[in-house]
């Protein structure tokens, strides 16, 4: 009945003796609990925020359903702890994916000071001090036999501003190769309908920031934006918020860190999508 | 024909040996060259900004003028190249003054390891890292034979988010005594036109806002909002950029430091317009 998922895109993957989340084919996903702090910070997220009624239903939308915990058989055959949360690509065949960590600053004010050294020196060798985000995953789909284009870990950590700026078109074009080496340049193809319109992932990232802009409830450390598309007729493109084992009380204060980086990466986006629009009407060159 | 500023509430001051800035009586701020990089960098931003053609006018406005440099005798006596700018306060007979420093982060990614260290530790023991800006300097004028409110360096340096929150209530409150120590709760008498209103604080704030969503010529370590008004009829409040030692160019991709500050120090100035309006109309308690 459970089995490791087919569309994980960043984390620890479950493997013979791995600990790592399962899903089944009601549309759950079992989240096993970190160790330490980390685990049960996640739980005591899940918990206020679905049992605060001041979020607005407009922005509960944009998390995962919480269903509880719950103690079960991990995909090391040992009994853990889990999380159960709703499987946010059930429902898609062959989810095009990219897993955005916000913010320049992975680490909480209050945390100690050998885990903020370690978070720091992350920060500063990836995109996360220069852009106030960095990519942690990408999965993109480009055909039922070719497959998908998913660059190697590695590739996507050493990432600077440029290629940042390159993956990020790549995840809306079909001009790709399943070599991640490949060295076309991305076609943008898909922009309009994934990254533009009223329901696409930038009309979305704005709903976010109205909210960021106002909400002193959380602060959001290390955590991801989730993005989602299927090919073909409706793209039906989704921005989802993941991982939130590093949330702190927003104690009044809103959370700039986040804000920073997301005003940071919807600028990268409307630029992509305002290129592309200038391209196709001759205003600059190919 | 030069003097010692009367109205510095942040930097080095001037005085017997030391080097600060000094004025004339034509409106125009002599700025002391800060030693190697720093000062030349200061130089170098205004004379990009000056030159560039895509800063929109309302923007400019929130930039003191450069009016080139010059050698001349320092205030400690001894030739020494200078900045001249406009005197910001010139105009003013009585202003009261907040220096505020935005971005949870002071230094630029290419900053030396040394200097990065240093900025660090005064960053996360401020309220730079918690809050996303601190305040360096506060004045606020009380009455003709009062005098002025003006907390301590120390007590500045040492301010919490809920000190914070209070000094910036005390900018806009009458019933201040000049005894930094006062406990009086602050009665906020000038919050509707100090930070309020079409031509107030917090509406030239988002008007900045506006731009650091778009721009990515400029980042901005380290500089400071500057706002004044005065007692009486116009309080004629206004919000000034200052002290870029260390801006760097933006490559492309927007200051999401200072943005994610700007918008923080956004939600206390809205947050006290809100409670206070809520106060006088009996919504919450005094």
């Amino acid at each position: 009945m459970f089995k490791i998922p087919d569309h994980q895109v960043a984390g620890h993957v479950a493997g013979a003796g791995k600990l790592g989340p399962l899903v089944d084919d009601s549309g759950r996903f079992y989240k096993p609990l970190q160790d330490g702090q980390r685990g049960t910070e996640e739980v005591s997220f899940y918990e206020s925020f679905s049992s605060n009624t001041q979020i607005p239903e407009k922005i509960r939308k944009f998390f995962p359903i919480f269903y509880g915990t719950k103690i079960m058989k991990a995909s090391t055959g040992i009994e853990h702890p889990h999380i159960i949360l709703q499987d946010l690509v059930s429902s898609r065949l062959s989810p095009s994916l990219m897993d955005i960590k916000i913010g320049a600053r992975t680490w909480a004010p209050e945390a100690s000071e050998e885990y903020i050294t370690k978070c720091l020196k992350k920060d500063r060798e990836s995109t996360s001090v220069s852009l106030g985000y960095r990519l942690s995953g990408l999965r993109v789909f480009i055909g039922d036999e070719l497959g998908f284009y998913k660059p190697e870990r590695d590739v996507m950590r050493k990432a600077g501003p440029d290629d940042v700026r390159l993956f990020l078109m790549k995840f809306v074009s079909s001009n790709l190769e399943s070599e991640s080496g490949s060295e076309s340049k991305p076609d943008c193809s898909l922009v309009a309908s994934v990254y533009g319109g009223d329901n696409g992932i930038l009309s979305q990232l704005l709903e976010l920031k109205a909210w960021f802009e106002d909400q002193t409830v959380y602060h959001f450390y290390a955590c991801s934006l989730l993005f989602m598309f299927e090919k073909g007729l409706t793209s039906n493109p989704e921005v989802k918020l993941i991982d939130f084992a590093h949330v702190e009380e927003g104690k009044g204060v809103i959370d700039h860190n986040f804000l920073g980086g997301l005003c940071s990466l919807i600028k990268f986006i409307s630029d992509i999508l305002s290129d592309t629009n200038d391209l196709k009407n001759g205003l600059i060159e190919p």
